[in-house]
């Protein structure tokens, strides 16, 4: 496989710099390809702004028309574009970085604002010109992986922990930006406790990452639904049969036991069931 | 009141540049103060880095860690202070921004992370020792008021559309940024169908944010549950008796009909029972 390691922690001889490390060898044993964007690293400009457009500044900017525009005009700056070739390259993305406010460093954050540009990432045509997304998409076929660390305690993200389950507090990157882009969400890969970590800890953590990545072409995605699967109506509602009574972003995740649904499983015929029972 | 509005968006002559302007003439009107934090007109740094601390960066950067030291030692960098200042300052905040990829831009992220520093914005302690979060902690007190906009239809973002309800997309800052700190969450104010929207759309939006205002200091918050309110076992885990059987996020705020809890009540006797009934 190919893989894409974008890595946003200010300082690499940290806990994440050492997993980071630790990842590449293991990919690197495994016979896999990688690229790394160290956003830190290179200097990445995190604020969406004219400069990524080329454009005049003395008209109204319209950021999303502007992106497509100098997308398709390649007028995007060169930065864009290089992390652009390096997403189009990649099988697999995976994305390191501290859980700052339940999200992402401002420096990824503005890696998504900035690269994942509409015609790009999304908004791509499909055949009889619906628009590609939420399991498909400009980035479709690809997988991402989340690895992260929370100074808390893991009981905090449990199902009622009080910062919210995992899943549901990364739902805007696991669920709005993979999954919507078309990329398979995995399981996102968390180290918890980060800031009193001890020795055996973190060769734990090391341990359960090595396997994670073992796995990185196998593990099942999250189940996720897809938009054009049947499951919604075309104001993009669940339809009432599909997990009646639920509500919430948790309903937009198949349950355990139910039937299969979506192009995945239709274009796949001999695909192992246990990809929507998880 | 005392309000301090952040506005996170590139393009002064945009639907929100023209909403802010529709804003503050509100609030002069009510004679209320405001001051301003234009993002992007104040070329805000998004990015955490050493240069926030003046530190040295031959040593291992520890960020939390350095950021609590330096706010302590007042050695944060002056736009940094500003912004506490500002803050301390005000009784409601007011954030606005274009939602990208279901969060704030990241020259807003950015200053989450560079602003509400451990010390400041949490990390305080109360009696006791105990740490405040959640109701609780260095803003306490003040109002949070999200305003944005999003190019979406408003069915998709219902209790089951498909990019998530609102309220729950939301959760990172509603609940683990301004819940955290101890503000109180306001339900956001919510522009949809932002990218096709009329001049009589305009209108009716611009008239709905100064009712919005009008009512910024009576507004009941979002009922979410205090930490320090008895509703949270000692691994942060809802007890068993509050909302049973329920999890994910949704499980952490009141439901209706449910009996108010935590120390806000407890404060205030005479407060009407209606702030959990919502």
């Amino acid at each position: 496989m190919k893989i894409l390691w974008v890595f946003a922690h200010p300082e690499q001889r940290s806990l994440n710099g050492s997993l980071m490390a630790e990842g590449l060898r293991t990919l690197e044993e495994l016979g896999h390809e990688h690229r790394v964007s160290d956003l830190y690293a290179m200097g990445w400009k995190a604020v969406v702004d004219g400069e990524d457009f080329g454009g005049s500044t003395r008209e109204r900017l319209f950021v999303g028309r502007e992106q497509e525009r100098a997308y398709r005009e390649r007028e995007l700056s060169q930065d864009i574009r290089a992390e652009q070739k390096k997403i189009a390259w990649a099988d697999a993305l995976v994305f390191q970085f501290p859980l700052w406010w339940f999200g992402p460093p401002a420096i990824l954050k503005g890696w998504f604002d900035r690269v994942l540009v509409q015609g790009f990432g999304f908004g791509v045509e499909g055949p009889g010109g619906r628009i590609l997304r939420y399991g498909d998409g400009g980035l479709a076929g690809k997988r991402a992986l989340i690895v992260t660390s929370v100074g808390a305690r893991e009981s905090g993200f449990g199902p009622r922990g009080i910062h919210g389950s995992m899943e549901e507090v990364l739902f805007p990157l696991l669920h709005g930006t993979f999954w919507y882009t078309g990329m398979a969400a995995l399981p996102p890969f968390v180290v918890y406790g980060a800031d009193r970590l001890t020795e055996s800890g973190h060769s734990r953590d090391a341990a359960a990452l090595r396997e994670r990545l073992r796995t990185l072409d196998t593990t099942e995605p999250l189940p996720f639904r897809h938009e054009s699967g049947g499951e919604y109506d075309e104001d993009l509602v669940l339809r009432p049969d599909v997990a009646p009574g639920l509500t919430g972003v948790s309903a937009h995740r198949a349950r355990d036991g139910e039937t299969p649904r979506g192009p995945r499983e239709r274009e796949r015929p001999g695909a192992p069931t246990r990809s929507r029972t998880r």
